[in-house]
């Protein structure tokens, strides 16, 4: 197809954005920093959304729903929660306009001030443990498995379509225990859930870690994390599982009655995905001919295009792709069958290679009387000429395929993109040169973290789970060591 | 069951509220006007939402996201709609707090003041016209069939749960068309689907009509609805649809080029329902004993409760009971099989039939020894016994005829409180000793209605579609009339 549009090579960035807005996936609007989410886009986002509701269920969450609104207040009771999170926010200070006695348009009615301002919701940890207060008295009530699909609200500065918006969509879950190791299992619970749809659903691998103190959760007692590698070797933190003591229940005095019958503090967990997996979707798979959907995830799995020169033609293939369209939608395929006749064969084509259906079958008159259809993969771009006998589950089989290859095909780039550095100068060769996630050796000091962050703006994406313990050296102080931890540029 | 919560005559509101809170439907929050949806709540709303967001999808209609904020201005591009929208609302005026100098918490950063003010949709109509203005060029581009599911926020100064609260959450669908007509008619499709809905899931018989223009959409050249009646006799309006004419497209310069090439405005609609559907459903159904749920929309459909006197009798009902629930869920049917053995099986009734599972499955050893069950119905309480042979047949059945009767007995109860009024004195009378619909002619002026409304509480609710053409005189002001519309006093 005509390349009017960015490649990986001339400027990734633009390469992101021309896919995102040529595929219809969103947009941005009239508010600043914040983007209109297309169908398109938003039906990857609901194929996301169904499959990790049932995995909440499936581990025993229920969905509720909590106010949009925070009391300014309740920011300040988790002394480190305010520091992250109460300043780049959305403030509320007023509940009515009024017609501009001067009679340009409405304006604010200053009468109508908030006794106390309300904050759009940037997370809901504040809100949510008010509430629990009042749900739990004794151990019974207990454990408490929630979870909120909602939007949210961050006043970032610099914001990019799905991977850094001012508002965004998401899920944030939040447990109360009745014992801390109940509550670090639910954390490690969740975090698996997390890596499992990313490399199961999304054909994303993720390295799984927790993070160092800097790059902690405000309020938490340990960040646990899924980190991903993007095509420019930039890693991207796809889900965070965080274990947080008994920080908001001391907050929010939160409090129950053991089978002992002491009074003790609720200890709880938060966990959270937003519409920026989108975003990593989009820069882990896509090539320069577009989009590159794995097919759990495609809100069109195959698109049939009939080819045809004349009337009786258009009869004939209609008929067949009909039939094969019926067919597969019993297997619950997600087909489409594009019969419009105001777009021409190849122009369909194009569309759907740049929205990056996983397979498309061509078929024309002369398919239809030798009973075969034409298949191409979007991921490897391969063309086949198959007999229709049987071809549900050719189909089938091909979609798993594809969804097996993007998985295998960024695990090996993520492979060539996994080092480790023992120097300072190689440290920055690597970093420079190749990007991706490198294992070095860190003197375990927030001091050091943020000195790194500042000269090579690489910071420690995570500390592996069950990571090898190693003597070595810090690259940048040269203090001893006993474990690598991964760096890496990040989104 | 204890009755230490309000019957219907005793207390009516009071009843509802009892009902909310000790089913765990919702509670109120620490945020002035904004309820916390629990997560029993919260199910009925799942379920709501999956049939619905099938019925829209089966009728061609795609879901996207737009900006939970809408910059002032524009709202004041639309005549009507500024009145009706632009008042109460919550706005947004800050984007940053910082630490109080004072020491005193977090304060409004002033230096971080927007320049123009954002305002929390109240609806989207004009945030989505703004941005559909950049989707359509030429009638290839129409129609656009989509629908948002959001959160909206409309500060009320008086509110009740689900019914009326400053947050809600609510699909808003919104189309743009080639024509009138394919407007209009994607109006009375929508209609058509929200009363499908009311009737066939949520077993609530609507009366399908058109507003005055007292009761018209802020913006609409006409609005229709579908008007439910409560067991207090009150009305509630349960959806509307909205014929947005071209006034939307005028006010944000929304034109396409038609197939003769003409430059044109395009014609639009909005529809939606929302959280208060909840509402409607506790009001039309439940009774002294609690909630009554039609078994399409409840999230337990049948509860199965064990009851025994030891171990050995816990193993044999328990194993019994894990096949019964087996059976079901394979058809599936919602089950839950409530084998905890820190509650008494008493305590399990009451629970249930006040969370109104429609269906109760009790088994006992005797039960298992006889191949039986014991069977109740939460519609009419009424229990029998019942053999295990063809069980899961017989239970859907049962609940097909619970979903039945609740209809049946909703629209007897409608009928009975359905009058004529062919005098003011009449109206006054049946209104404050009945309630209930009043079919009663009207002179067409605002005026009267509005003056009627003053002296009554009572609102034309409809003019019902296909109405009656009648002669007759108003029953306020004698004048000439040709039609009988639809009064009830409403929530």
């Amino acid at each position: 197809m005509a390349k009017d549009f960015s490649t990986r090579a001339e400027n990734y960035s633009k390469w992101y954005n021309d896919i995102v807005q040529r595929a219809d996936l969103a947009e941005n609007s009239a508010v600043r920093g914040c983007m209109v989410i297309k169908p398109y886009g938003y039906a990857i986002w609901e194929a996301m959304q169904a499959t990790l509701d049932k995995m909440f269920k499936d581990t025993g969450h229920s969905n509720a729903y909590f106010p949009i609104f925070i009391p300014k207040s309740f920011f300040s009771k988790e002394a480190d929660h305010v520091e992250g999170f109460a300043k780049e926010c959305a403030v509320v200070t007023h509940y009515r306009l009024k017609n501009d006695p001067d009679g340009k348009g409405i304006v604010v009615d200053e009468d109508a001030k908030l006794d106390e301002e309300l904050i759009i919701r940037p997370t809901s940890e504040t809100i949510i443990w008010d509430t629990y207060r009042n749900w739990i008295q004794s151990y019974r009530d207990l454990p408490i498995l929630v979870n909120q699909w909602a939007n949210v609200v961050r006043w970032e500065m610099r914001t990019r379509m799905f991977l850094r918006t001012a508002e965004f969509l998401w899920q944030e879950g939040h447990t109360a225990h009745a014992t801390k190791d109940e509550a670090l299992e639910e954390t490690h619970r969740m975090l698996d859930v997390y890596a499992n749809f990313a490399e199961n659903f999304m054909a994303i691998p993720v390295l799984k870690g927790v993070k160092s103190a800097n790059e902690r959760f405000a309020g938490a007692l340990d960040t646990y994390c899924i980190e991903a590698l993007m095509q420019d070797g930039k890693a991207l933190q796809a889900g965070t599982s965080h274990f947080l003591g008994q920080n908001f229940a001391k907050a929010f005095d939160v409090k129950f009655a053991s089978k002992e019958g002491k009074l003790e503090h609720v200890w709880a967990t938060s966990w959270g995905v937003s519409t920026r997996l989108i975003g990593a979707l989009i820069m882990a798979h896509s090539d320069d001919n577009g989009l590159v959907l794995p097919p759990k995830l495609a809100p069109v799995q195959v698109v049939i295009i009939p080819i045809y020169k004349n009337d009786e033609q258009y009869q004939l293939v209609c008929e067949n792709g009909e039939q094969i369209k019926k067919s597969l939608q019993e297997k619950g395929v997600r087909v489409k069958f594009d019969n419009r006749d105001t777009h021409k064969p190849g122009w369909k084509f194009n569309e759907y290679e740049f929205k990056g259906v996983p397979l498309r079958i061509a078929l024309g008159p002369r398919d239809v009387e030798n009973n075969t259809v034409e298949l191409a993969r979007r991921d490897t771009l391969e063309k086949s000429v198959l007999n229709q006998n049987d071809i549900v589950n050719k189909v089938m089989h091909m979609l798993e395929s594809i969804q097996d290859n993007l998985y295998q095909k960024a695990l090996s780039f993520r492979e060539s993109k996994t080092f480790q550095a023992d120097s300072w100068q190689e440290f920055n060769t690597l970093l420079d040169e190749q990007g991706g996630f490198i294992h070095a050796h860190w003197d375990g000091t927030s001091e050091t973290e943020q000195k790194i962050k500042e000269l090579t703006k690489a910071t420690i994406r995570c500390i592996p789970l069950n990571n090898k313990r190693e003597q070595g050296k810090c690259i940048l102080t040269g203090k001893p060591s006993t474990e690598r931890v991964v760096f890496a540029r990040a989104y």
